[in-house]
């Protein structure tokens, strides 16, 4: 029997397909291997074909925009956002328009073409995120931006446009309607029970353990209860903080750790998947909330986006959480 | 300068990249042409490999579940929900869930293996319309269900797992979030101004001209202002229903020439794209709602969905409606 899940922080129903339950291997996927051999603006001697950087690091020297870096933060060539210039909000009949400023970075993680995220260091891992702390606090003093999405598209299936492995960044003007959704039952939840409801999940997925991945100090990665995708991984940290930016030099430290064991038992499990890696956390301007709990989502590039789902929001999953934690646990750790 | 333009029913913003502008032959696409050659349950004389048949147009008679058919509809046989069983709702812990109860039929648009959707005849495709009709109002009996979802995944890319024309219809136990926040953005805009957004959208596209790609007496069809995606198209009836099964016998019948048009446009400028089509309509356990507008929206499946829309909602859309429309009107009525 199917059956109908509901995430408790949105409200969306999945249906969970345990009749065609699919293993790692059913699925039809592109492996993802870089090649190298093409032109890459984002390899060591080609600083100068990308926009002056914003941000690196050189544990060893070297100047500006040159060779040496193990790390490197650039404004995206062709942004989808600009920082220059007003909103100019405006109506033309019953619709509403702006300009589209916002600022849109390109994080490249290593000097190394050929690497995946999966096989950085997990000291080059823990760097990405220090990059990440790094360019949200500085842009966080703009304040026409109002929230900031840290992603990865891993493999051109992903969306990837480059190979070598980096992740983006965007800032808005606006706060975007699945955040907003999502800070919103954060809040109904916390009206009601007076608990976040992050809190809560931890609590109980360790308690019950079905769908737990590992476990460490700071954080626990779940196979969440209620997931659109097969394989889909939340990385949450213990310790209650809405923002991101506001990590801990600890916790950053122990996410290196998390983040390169958990995309390496997806990498063994899956065959290298494609995949898309998000950081839900709370909108920038706004205070600490005690509400709302920041965290990481990965979603595997298994299965296809139909009608069905682009006309409902909901999402058929093939293979029930548990099954998938189960598969990432005994993967080991590789 | 790219632009941020709001949906006015669901208030979700779109970026408009408008410096990038995509044109269609700029788009990696799969070109969708049936091969044929293959084993296919949907092909006459295959009718015992398929579940029983529900429907069956038979013009010039012939026996149920034998060959002489035009138009079939036959239960999933890899249902997404099953019809049988009680919900059974239910807690597990901070969780809910529910038996997976509803239907899921497949509408086989024609007997020819090789044709596809945009190479119906105006009849066929008119009979199309009459089957999604009349399956709607035999399924509403079931006081379970409370919303029903009419879609066409056409081609591999656009999720369809089998070649032979066919759409599907998933009948569901709640209304999906996705058609919640239809509802209730179009009845936030009611209350503001007693007038139905979307009767509202059609005078404005049919006065300003842009973004109209055709009309006739029943039908606008249009880019909509707000796109997710690229050539994303509408088709809104001009007289106000809010469920699709309430359609009138003159415009289901007009609904046969518009659709035929439309998808030929597509094909013709996007050279045969995977898309998806999909019916927006109310819930059928509920009365007229003079704030709700049934319409079918069609998305060619021409960029890939990634890390950014998948973590705020917000789609960046590389063609500019008014560009989208102009070709698809220029293209003519092939």
């Amino acid at each position: 029997m199917p059956e109908l899940r509901k995430d408790p922080v949105t409200g969306r129903w999945v249906i969970i397909a345990s009749d065609r339950a699919m293993r790692p291997t059913d699925f039809v996927r592109e492996q993802v291997i870089p090649k190298g051999g093409r032109f890459c603006p984002f390899c060591p001697g080609n600083e100068q074909k990308t926009p002056p950087e914003v941000l690196a690091f050189r544990p060893h020297g070297g100047g500006r925009n040159e060779a040496g870096w193990t790390l490197r933060v650039v404004p995206n060539k062709f942004p989808a956002l600009r920082v220059e210039g007003e909103l100019n909000r405006q109506g033309e009949g019953i619709y509403d328009h702006m300009n589209g400023v916002g600022a849109h970075e390109v994080i490249i993680e290593t000097p190394d073409h050929l690497l995946t995220f999966g096989e950085l260091s997990e000291k080059q891992v823990e760097d990405v995120f220090w990059a990440f702390r790094e360019r949200v606090l500085d842009l966080k003093k703009d304040r026409r931006l109002i929230y900031i999405l840290i992603f990865k598209n891993h493999g051109e299936a992903a969306g990837a446009s480059l190979e070598h492995t980096h992740s983006q960044l965007i800032a808005l003007p606006v706060v975007p309607k699945r955040v907003r959704e999502e800070l919103d039952g954060a809040k109904r939840y916390f009206d009601f029970k007076e608990r976040c409801i992050f809190c809560d999940i931890v609590r109980q997925e360790l308690d019950t353990g079905p769908r737990v991945v590992l476990e460490t100090e700071h954080y626990v990665v779940v196979s969440p209860y209620a997931p659109r995708f097969p394989f889909e991984t939340w990385v949450v940290p213990k310790r209650h903080y809405s923002h991101f930016e506001d990590i801990e030099t600890s916790s950053i430290h122990n996410l290196g750790w998390v983040m390169r064991a958990t995309i390496r038992k997806i990498d063994k499990v899956l065959e290298r998947p494609p995949y898309n890696l998000m950081i839900h956390s709370a909108p920038i301007q706004e205070g600490a909330m005690t509400h709302y709990h920041w965290h990481i989502e990965i979603i595997p590039k298994l299965t296809k986006v139909a009608g069905f789902e682009w006309g409902t929001g909901f999402y058929i999953n093939p293979t029930p959480p548990e099954t998938a934690a189960k598969f990432l646990r005994d993967a080991g750790l590789v």
